[in-house]
């Protein structure tokens, strides 16, 4: 009756033809790891291809003046439309580390004296430890509340990547900033799994990366946000040439360049930055609320088909039960949660992930998961804990986010 | 007379069977601008479409375990084979320009109180804009003898990207090091153009791109070294996750890891990064003895054509013409550098590159150029010169590295 029932639903889901745009393997696992790694756009495929062998190959040195040069402003301007923000606020970039670091430290030195930073203990640890380099960190429990005269910016992942806990953007910056501090969001775990305004919120910075619900690749360049009337104040602690006012002139005098732009370091890496374009299509395509709508639904169906099938062994839901308060992904607590992870990759065809100590985490991909794709993952997990089957993996622990 | 002498030589190359392992568009321009970007292996082709199609596509995130995550450390392993360095002194990561940033700012930290850098007004002006922001930058005529009790650092592109002039690595490194100064070294134009042995110039760190004579694809990931004794000395001011010592330990503090892995930052741009191995092995096959006599008699070839052919219409040889002295490119010097360059890619299909003011600069790649493509190209500048088809042209200039 559960297959039944999901697959209806799936008859009746608006972004249904969205499946379709996604390469699976014929036969292959049912995938909820896409907040880890989105699945490849059959788009990518044939871009990556002519990538390589067209532009690289023939069109060899003249690829930079062909379109290469302009990716960071251009993709930019694409992520910008998911995350409410002009087109001019946003670069694709470097690393979500180097992203945060650059902007951290520039937030710091245009806050001075003041010189601390807040984040708070859900924050992703990669975070924290950029943070410790840019100022003075305090991760507290509260960031918001730890916040005072002297703290520069409050710097916070949205959504919690072991809960899928959200903050509420708008609230929590205005809080941020009648403190005097700025706001610095990491939207990792929010661009492309539900509509994010950065404009309503007020927010001075973000930052976030692409391979997750964004589709853009393994390693995927990541992007950063400066709000409009900031960027001229803010100088980048990594002044590459590609932030240069005049890249081309050759001057030994460093110069940034108007705007946003001056945020760029070194040379794109042009493989990994130009495939994520397909991905972003596809966002901009099925429209962040369509997007945000069957998120909600996924994981409402999640949590109450865990409730209904999977309580009895004990498991529990780790994330929030609200919608308007929770991400895309579904964390379900059982202190088997890594071995009953082990099982469902190796004998039920299912992956999802897990994170330390007790959490399995089912990432919804709004564009290519399916409601029979959460049918099945708490049906198998239902089977795993009956028959024990994660009985015959190690406690040992090796797991890769 | 002279494309007979010229093939003779071809035919004589011990290397020539390397021409093959390039992609070469049929009827295509004679390139001679691998010191900007190297041709495409035919190798990384169907690598490219397996990293997409079976590693993203099916894979998905189990790549990171079947080999993405290794990539920087294995990667930098093959690279240190073609500069004299150790397999876990070399990492493969990031741009030049953030790599120059970490490595420039931990070598003045931890040569405090020292906080001065000092370079040269004919390194690469991108490494100049990062320096700045690193310490106390001094920009000499002669860094090495600006160099004082004051200096952390002393900072040089080894291979003059205008001239192809190089620094005596060994002899530089040790009078920098008598003024107590750290030697950090950028290879850019050197890995791969010829032989470099880090070990024996005693240099303390390094860095340089990919894209140039290794191959590695359009805004591959770059390198850096740092000497095994100064690693645990040594801390970066980009902490990445994955400069961890425990990366997925997700504990909230940072404890970085033992050795070279420390000065990883952020998740590697997986396609770019993993592309740049074909050509990596296609030098470590040829053996950088091989690569830097075919260089060296390229360009010297090169020289003696332009002395013969066109010293008449006023060029002028603007590299060094000793060969220990001289990378692997060779730059002209004329008034009309710019609208010659143009001719040159336009009516001519040869494509070298132009630099400000007045050099046409042609790259020279030991496995892919032959001396028929010098020939040719010296020949055809001459028949641009004697017929003027450059003067068509526009003077004003646009031009991309």
């Amino acid at each position: 009756m559960s297959l039944f029932h999901a697959r209806q639903m799936d008859a009746a889901d608006p972004l249904r033809r969205f499946r379709e745009a996604f390469v699976a393997e014929a036969g292959g696992p049912i995938y909820l790891d896409g907040n880890s790694l989105g699945r490849l756009p059959r788009k990518a495929l044939g871009l990556a291809e002519d990538l390589v062998q067209r532009q690289w190959g023939e069109r060899l040195i003249r690829g930079w003046n062909d379109g290469w040069m302009a990716l960071p402003a251009r993709l930019g301007a694409k992520l910008a439309k998911l995350i409410g923000a002009d087109a001019d606020e946003v670069l694709v970039c470097d690393s979500t580390s180097v992203n945060l670091f650059k902007l951290a430290t520039a937030a710091v030195a245009a806050q001075a004296p003041r010189r601390g930073i807040v984040t708070d203990r859900r924050n992703f640890p990669s975070d924290a430890y950029v943070l410790q380099a840019c100022g003075d960190l305090t991760i507290a429990d509260d960031a918001v509340a730890a916040a005072d005269g002297g703290t520069a910016v409050v710097a916070l992942t949205q959504t919690c990547f072991r809960t899928a806990a959200v903050y509420p953007l708008e609230e929590t910056t205005r809080r941020v900033q009648a403190t005097g501090a700025w706001m610095l969001w990491d939207l990792s775990h929010s661009v492309g799994a539900f509509a994010v305004d950065l404009h309503a919120s007020g927010a001075e910075m973000a930052v976030g990366c692409t391979y997750k619900y964004c589709n853009g690749g393994p390693g995927a360049p990541a992007f950063l946000y400066v709000r409009r009337d900031l960027q001229e104040r803010l100088l980048s602690p990594i002044p590459g040439w590609l932030g240069h006012a005049d890249p081309f002139a050759f001057s030994l005098e460093y110069k940034p360049a108007a705007g946003i732009q001056r945020f760029l370091a070194g040379t794109p890496a042009v493989l990994s930055m130009a495939c994520m374009e397909p991905g972003l299509d596809l966002l901009l395509e099925a429209g962040m609320g369509a997007v945000e709508a069957k998120s909600r639904r996924l994981c409402d169906y999640l949590i109450a088909e865990a409730d209904r099938q999977l309580s009895e062994f004990g498991v529990t839901v780790a994330s929030p039960r609200e919608a308007a308060w929770r991400g895309s992904h579904v964390s379900l607590r059982h202190p088997e949660a890594w071995r009953l992870t082990q099982s469902l990759i190796n004998d039920y065809a299912v992956i999802p992930d897990f994170r330390a100590p007790d959490l399995i985490r089912f990432g919804v991909a709004p564009l290519y998961n399916s409601f029979e794709d959460v049918c099945e993952a708490v049906g198998r997990l239902r089977l795993a804990l009956r028959t024990k089957s994660y009985e015959r993996y190690d406690a040992a622990r090796l797991a890769v986010t």
